[in-house]
């Protein structure tokens, strides 16, 4: 379209550095917060360098936190004993959606991955390790996803940990729930073949 | 997720008001907003002021503009004798994409549906009809959406251009370009055989 107005097209460009987001939707949300209550974009305008300012990471487990300790590391409830690691915080946050699990996390913010420089001195992952030997620590499960990226992580992070004498174990591996056979793949059935358990 | 950061938790909510973007959707923007630099948030968090603040409506089209006439309007290389009514800016930029439509336009900002409340007072309808009537129009194509209310609006709005003896003509239905013959709907196919063309 020539020429937009200025503040439109530089909102939609700066939209469009959100993941996922392409110039259809970031001209969608432009157009939503120009017919929005000017209330409501002031609110979300504020909300936005608060978040900036108000909420840092975790000392212990570099999730996000309001304070030095995120809610979970203050919970005095939650087995300090066991340690789930995990990517990134919205794999936390979906694995603590589950409400099963009791212990804690550790987020590594990332996945060794050579083709983008990501290495394990970028990562959490002597933070983890300092963090393991400080306390007693009975189990770490590793939750990185099932990505070459992820599975890496996952190697690399276990002998390091095995090194160490710490009981390290990993999420199963196997079909989906609710999937059919027919179209899991043959690498997912090879795993669900290979660790099945007995009835 | 139990006690997530406050301010965290309140961004989330007020991103879950964008349409399309439910809470998965809106963590996953925070949780970016959260690692991007700062600098980016700032600028974001500016840009939804200033859009706010210095984006307006074009006095007579009501497209979105940063003075009191839209860059469409002021350019009088574009044919004021030809006004092409859209429901919405969405849809007039999806035909400025086109970049063959070079008329002016004129927004309504909705369409009629008597289920939400919306009468033609609601709409940007007396302002198009007025100004009909102060310039010299030869035609206005009316560009709503096959939509029950875009239907009922182009026919409303239609009977009303006619009294006034201004010739009025719709966008055509037919077969999308691409679409196979296997999939197109009934009624979009007996549209597209009702006004079928010599070849």
């Amino acid at each position: 379209m020539p020429r937009e107005p200025r503040p439109f097209r530089h909102l939609v460009n700066l939209l469009k550095h959100i993941p996922g987001v392409g110039e259809g939707t970031a001209r969608r949300f432009a157009l939503f917060f120009l017919s929005a209550p000017h209330s409501y974009v002031q609110d979300l305008s504020q909300a936005l360098m608060e978040v900036k300012e108000h909420v840092g990471l975790c000392r212990d487990c570099f999730n996000i936190s309001e304070g030095d300790l995120c809610s979970i590391c203050a919970d005095s409830q939650r087995d300090s004993n066991v340690i789930c690691v995990v990517e990134d915080v919205a794999s936390l946050m979906n694995i603590e959606n589950t409400g099963i699990y009791r212990g804690k996390y550790h987020v590594l913010h990332g996945t060794i991955s050579p083709i983008d420089g990501i290495g394990p001195e970028e990562l959490k992952m002597d933070e983890l390790l300092r963090r393991v030997e400080r306390g007693k620590v009975n189990e770490v499960i590793i939750a990185t996803g099932s990505s070459v990226e992820g599975e890496t992580t996952a190697i690399y992070l276990a002998e390091r940990l095995k090194k160490r004498k710490i009981p390290v174990t990993r999420l199963a591996h196997g079909i989906p729930l609710g999937a059919h056979i027919r179209y899991v793949d043959p690498r997912t059935l090879e795993q669900a073949l290979r660790y099945r358990v007995k009835l």
